[in-house]
């Protein structure tokens, strides 16, 4: 349990921890659009100062800095936090309430470009930290902090700081930049991330666009890059490429149970989505298992030739699609980007070209790691509810850095909640999640650092 | 042979026709814009009415009017002539080395949007009349002109307007709007076009797009659109749609030794078109089959998702694709709309949306018809050479309503040149070409008021 002298630490400290969430969120940082990196990189570093961490700006070989802190702490356990300190762009604009940047609070939220990702979560550990600091004069555990600035453009520079570091980031367990409340409010713990590869492939024919007369004997690159992505994947949704699955890791027992006891209200969340049924008619656990192990391929984009009012007659030089290949533990993205290439070799499209934008294995802790009971304590502790835990999110990121290749068994919890619009318009933070979530992980640090 | 009076007379003019051609170029009338129609309408009305023709304004339901003219000439024979008054955009304006309505005019060549297609061919064949009424008082031949103002947006409203004044349009032959001198200056009679199924396919998905992690759940509207299309047509260029082929009508012995006879420069062709095969491998009289004969499924347009830079994952909301197919007789355009419906609901894509937004048959006058024999002579007479003759061009237009609706024997004769960038910028026409194919018009209007 949590000393009482910390929480009234945190409870008497709420409106400024407010403040200077509201003082990062005013800072802007697009990765995409290079708006205000280096400003909040300083700006995060100083706030980290100001708690007592160590502090340390690593300039990268392109992109923005990471910043990097730590600080000793009681025990000799070492806790792990990665958070990212750049947003989405905030654009279209004239659908926010108030200016993204302002960080206005209305009825108890916050709204703000970043005040859900992942700038709450940010100021909720640093305030974790704080208080600590303040009432205890150190932490229960010793921490290491990597926030890097690019991970909404895809964290490309991250594995390699990650490799350069690798001796300075040795720790007992890692803690996610994203988590929080589920739609009812129920802390959630999620355990993985699926992996991307990320391809644009390219057909190309004439030199330039023609006449459509001369489709009668001028072969149409749209027509090639459609056949292409037809020998891909079935209509069940299986992607047809030869050994996709042969690595695909199966969900032990107690993962299935995990999942079985997630519930899946599917109705409401077909309404949501406004489909009448889901990818092959799932329903029940195989859907669960689709969305927490199934690996996916996802036309994000295609285009060529005209696509503007009426009628064009037009035989495009070029013709273009991006695909998301969703992977799953233990598929290895290199391997399947050239299983990728010689499949369409073998069915005649090695004319094709393939560019790899994106290749990143997927990460999943196992559900008996010391770090989840933690989180599942914890949980029940601040939030006087029994937590969920999620084997893993449908989504991506770049987890296996910390969970695979620094061997951090390793958690998303956070303040996080349903409704915080992330990467959409009037993005938000309930601040009573907010410092809730505080005082989530000023537990997770003392129970940390009692780890056996 | 024509009068040596004609001659002169249009010898002696040629500076002022050049003028009523620049007169005539210098009125914008993009129907694609709605640009000028009705100004350009009564312009063409007026420049009739100064020749001495009789003159009416067609509105119709809907789009811009016809303008009409006709006049009787010596003989009972009657010469329609179809055009349109209506230009392509002239965007890119920056790639212009005139204004396009400036109509500018250098080393011998007019430049000007419309230049070529198709206000010379007005202009001529209105000053090829002129020459014969100040010369002989009297037209050789009856003549019936029907003078359109959306034909570069698909002839909309011209079935309509042609099946209503069927009995007025009785006539023996008809000239097309385009047509004149081949890659080596040599005339060219071209006797038929394609026609035209353009279709619009919509497949439609979740409510808005998604993020893409939804991939593993939800179907994309982008793959059941590619699966869809991959139905449609093989690689060899193939329309796979049951029946579609059903109706095609053989060349006959005459059409494939006309088509053997026009040469077709492969090697010339593949480098102007940026290509290294034709489709299909295809070459010598199979190549010449396919552009005159062959039908076609061409995707003009495929659109759905991000097709911005780097790497973004999302799940489409809907995708698109236009298609146009090149039918040759007797291919009919809304059963094989029916054929493609069939086909996508038999193949399980019921559900895509299919808008049809243009159907028009193909047309092809017989070799044997006599007013092709009539060009032939013509043409010797003007250039002094052996024109070619075209059993069809690979490319569409309304031909069908002139040559089966109203039974006009038709030929696509005029005064258009190779290298004439119609549809691109700096459009252009050769003023020594617009002055022989005012006298090929001139002769044309003798030999057909000769007609058995």
């Amino acid at each position: 349990m949590l000393p009482e002298t910390v929480v009234s630490y945190l409870n008497e400290h709420s409106e400024q921890f407010v403040a200077e969430l509201q003082r990062l969120c005013r800072q802007p940082s697009v990765s995409a659009q290079n708006l205000g990196l280096g400003e909040c990189a300083e700006l995060v570093k100083t706030m980290m100062e100001q708690v007592g961490l160590h502090t340390q700006l690593f300039e990268l070989e392109a992109g923005p800095p990471v910043v990097y802190g730590e600080l000793q702490g009681r025990s000799d356990k070492t806790l792990i936090f990665y958070d990212h300190y750049d947003v989405q762009p905030p654009e279209p604009l004239e659908l926010w309430q108030s200016d993204p940047w302002a960080a206005e609070i209305r009825d108890g939220v916050l709204y703000a470009r970043g005040a859900s990702d992942n700038k709450s979560n940010i100021v909720s550990r640093l305030k974790a930290m704080e208080a600590w600091l303040q009432t205890a004069g150190q932490l229960p555990c010793s921490v290491k902090w990597v926030i890097e600035g690019e991970e909404e453009t895809g964290s490309r520079h991250l594995g390699q700081f990650i490799r350069a570091e690798r001796a300075r980031l040795a720790g007992d367990g890692c803690i996610w930049e994203f988590g929080g409340l589920d739609d009812d409010d129920i802390p959630a713990i999620v355990l993985g991330l699926k992996g991307m590869l990320y391809v644009e492939l390219t057909a190309r024919g004439p030199a330039a666009d023609l006449h459509s007369a001369r489709a009668a004997i001028v072969e149409n690159p749209a027509w090639r890059l459609v056949q292409a992505l037809s020998t891909i994947r079935d209509a069940a949704g299986h992607v047809t490429i030869e050994g996709w699955y042969e690595r695909v890791r199966d969900f032990t027992p107690a993962e299935l149970a995990a999942l079985e006891a997630v519930p899946l209200p599917e109705e409401e969340l077909k309404r949501e989505l406004g489909i009448a049924h889901f990818l092959n008619d799932m329903h029940g656990p195989e859907l669960k298992k689709a969305l927490a192990g199934g690996p996916t391929a996802n036309i994000a984009g295609i285009w060529g030739g005209y696509r503007g009012e009426g009628h064009k007659t037009v035989l495009p030089a070029s013709a273009k699609a991006k695909l998301d290949f969703r992977l799953v533990p233990d598929q290895e993205p290199e391997e399947l980007a050239e299983r990728l290439r010689s499949h369409l070799q073998r069915h005649g499209f090695g004319d094709l070209e393939l560019q790899i934008q994106a290749a990143s294995p997927a990460a999943r802790t196992p559900l008996e790691a010391e770090i989840v009971r933690m989180a599942q304590e914890t949980a029940r502790q601040v939030f006087a509810k029994e937590p969920i835990v999620q084997v893993s999110s449908a989504g991506s990121g770049p987890m296996a850095l910390f969970s695979d290749l620094l061997k951090l068994p390793t958690v998303a919890i956070g303040c996080n909640h349903s409704g915080s619009q992330t990467h959409s318009p009037n993005e938000n933070q309930r601040l009573d999640v907010f410092l809730a979530g505080t005082q989530w992980m000023a537990a997770m640090l003392e129970r940390f650092g009692q780890a056996g």
